[in-house]
């Protein structure tokens, strides 16, 4: 028998959970998904979009370059256009973040992909929070790169036990293979959870205190994907929360820097550790998928020379509608829109989980983002084989089983006693009538 | 002293040439640039591409979808088109080619990484056209796959030497890690070649041979990208010559098919051993990159679960302005419009060369895409290193060295006496000022 001709890389990738549920959600016309990552479909900037491209497209000045290649690295307007604005982001001045160190990729998934080809071999380990991103999951997989799970908080990473896994991974001899820890900072996917800046510092501490042994950098990978989707009412919220323990909220709280909490970017001395991913895709549209990263040497060089193969560059054209839409300040204007409407969605998904959901299902609710985040009672099962999950997609509703944000941790049973539930696609009606629908399937089943 | 954490992967990743050629063009305004492989600025669709982004987003009907987050393989309404496109490319029926097997990648570039990415594992083995196209030689180089060279004919591959270079992999028992050959078979890049069908059926049939002996498929990757760039008048000319001996030319020229030479996805049972990889960049815009590919199982799958990892998708926005293109005919006659554009660009430079070049330099002239090559006496050298490659520079004129198309072939030495002279980006003044330039350069320095 003839074997196929396939990679080993090849043989490890299996189909993306994600691609099973976009598919679910895009051919099932009657499924309401509470499922899939899909941004809201009516704040979607339609007639931005329109203004600005018949704009660039309107002369050959600006509609040839936009139509043309470019740098491997991004357009320079756009790449001085995301460090000013990341520096509005961290409340910073002028000189916070270096354009020269700003990378322009296809969103910032092909970053991350980019980011892990670049720093790990076969066996190399990363750190991820438990749970995490499961397309990130999906990508460690397929590069044959081992996760370890570190448990979760509510105000991000455990700190303690990210001491103990890094220490037991000394031990073992496997500190050296320990390439960056990955953390996704802001309204957390899936559980909504936003790291502290305190706790970024900390890890930022370990990591350093931990390099010696390894022999090289320990990397934080901080993933920023869903930082401009806060609710500014809820951000209030955390902000009592976490005033018990920690000072830095208060001062990142202002209405004018419009951000939650400083990213790692921002701990002092830290430059040279950390790789922050973000994306014009959530909060203006993934149908213009332009995202960007701020990477310290040598890890830019080589994330460059990376995509110099991959693409040499993203295509212009997204490029300059963002960066039009950066310098009109109609980017801006439509961020402040739809933090409106995400807010309006989750409440209305908190007020339909309290109707319709039985008391004993712990609900974390997320200040911002996409997602809430819905732990069962530990005995029930809400994987894709279970009752629970079958039942409610005989109901026509669909929702993201925690399981799969799970990586293969040797140290403990993988958790499947949760589910990712979204408002982000979800029309309000939809969300109502899928809570309740779900919330009946739940009431039967539990317990 | 701490090491840095690089992968193997991001070591081996060299500098892509194109990275620095397409810096040197970008930045240095006076220089004429005949290297990089830019297209034609004056003739990109801004008109074209305006009217078609304002009807898309002229409603929340079309242009929410398009802003939005889609399938991983591409736009089902941009497959359809693409399977029809290369239908009548092939002049074949409706059922030659399903779109169930084309994918949509953010250019062709996309799609040669990540299928190589399905296909090798370090030190396989990927034979190519000596010289080829040099970025693809980087993937090789970064993906640590062994490039062979193979020789090249004016009508294609040598296909005795195909046969020799085969026969002796397998002797040395390395025929297993052999995964596919590489060819860019319609106007080639660097050298103008473009590939008859006969040598294409040829080829599979020696891959046919020494499948057997590797154990598994061995592909042929057929990279078209530059096959819409053909010029009628030239094609007349191919006719002339290839109908001493092919049959399949003659058919496959009818004004109606707009092609050339069938592509190997026509040749007889050979569906399942062709990777086809196609673009939109070149013949419309390389700002609103769209790529596309046919490939058979399981290697269709497989690159798919790597896209689903890369990006899950390529951005919507560019998909649903190419498919409106297509749709509307605005595509077909642009392309009519460019390679009018591009044969008189051709004619220039050919008046260019004869006037100015020595007679001693042999020059390939292309019945279609981006290039001419000149090749200089076997003794003078045009590396970047090079008395020529450097007098051309500070003379202001630059162009793509022929050594660097060479992959790192034991068997013989590098040939460094070549030059691809590109008409593609210049103007018709700076044609005939670059070779002008180029000309002096090459009087006075060769002999």
């Amino acid at each position: 028998m003839k074997k196929n001709a396939l990679s080993a890389l090849a043989r490890r990738t299996t189909l993306p959970a994600i691609s099973w549920l976009m598919h679910s959600a895009l051919t099932r016309p009657k499924l309401i998904s509470l499922a899939a990552g899909f941004t809201d479909n009516a704040t979607l900037p339609v007639e931005i979009s329109r203004q600005l491209l018949n704009e660039i497209l309107s002369a050959p000045k600006t509609g040839q370059p936009a139509l043309q290649y470019g740098i491997t690295a991004g357009e320079s307007n756009l790449r001085q256009l995301t460090a000013r604005h990341l520096q509005k982001l961290d409340g910073a001045d002028d000189r916070a973040h270096s354009p020269d160190r700003v990378l322009i990729t296809g969103g910032s998934q092909q970053l991350l992909y980019m980011t892990l080809e670049a720093l790990c071999d076969e066996g190399d380990v990363v750190l991820v929070e438990d749970p995490t991103y499961f397309v990130f999951l999906s990508i460690l997989q397929s590069q044959g790169i081992r996760a370890r799970g570190v448990r979760l908080d509510r105000d991000g990473i455990d700190l303690g036990h990210l001491e103990k896994v890094l220490a037991r991974l000394k031990k073992s001899g496997q500190l050296r293979r320990v390439k960056a820890i990955y953390l996704v900072t802001y309204f957390q996917n899936p559980t909504g959870v936003t790291t502290s800046f305190a706790k970024k510092r900390g890890v930022l501490a370990l990591l350093k205190k931990f390099e010696r042994a390894a022999g090289h950098p320990i990397y934080l990978i901080e993933d920023a994907a869903y930082r401009e989707l806060r609710f500014a009412h809820v951000a209030a919220v955390y902000d009592r929360r976490l005033s018990d323990g920690t000072m830095e909220v208060r001062r990142s709280q202002t209405a004018a820097t419009n951000c939650l909490e400083k990213s790692a970017l921002m701990v002092p001395g830290a430059g040279r550790n950390v790789i922050y991913t973000g994306t014009y895709s959530k909060p203006y549209a993934p149908g213009a998928r332009v995202g960007f990263g701020v990477l310290p040497e040598p890890l830019f060089t080589a994330v460059q020379r990376i995509k110099g193969n991959h693409d040499f560059g993203t295509a212009n054209l997204l490029q300059q509608l963002l960066a039009r839409a950066l310098e009109t300040g109609l980017y801006d204007r439509h961020v402040a829109k739809i933090q409106r409407r995400y807010r309006q969605k989750a409440r209305v998904m908190k007020q339909a989980l309290a109707e319709h959901f039985p008391p004993d299902v712990e609900i974390w609710e997320a200040g911002g983002g996409l997602y809430f985040w819905a732990r069962l009672p530990q005995n029930v099962s809400t994987g894709i084989q279970s009752i629970i999950f079958r039942t409610a997609l005989k109901h026509n509703v669909l929702y993201v089983p925690g399981e799969i944000c799970y990586a293969d941790e040797p140290s403990r049973a993988k958790p499947d006693h949760e589910m990712r539930i979204s408002f982000g696609s979800a029309s309000e009606r939809d969300i109502r009538e899928g809570i309740k629908r779900l919330g009946a399937v739940l009431k039967k089943l539990v317990k």
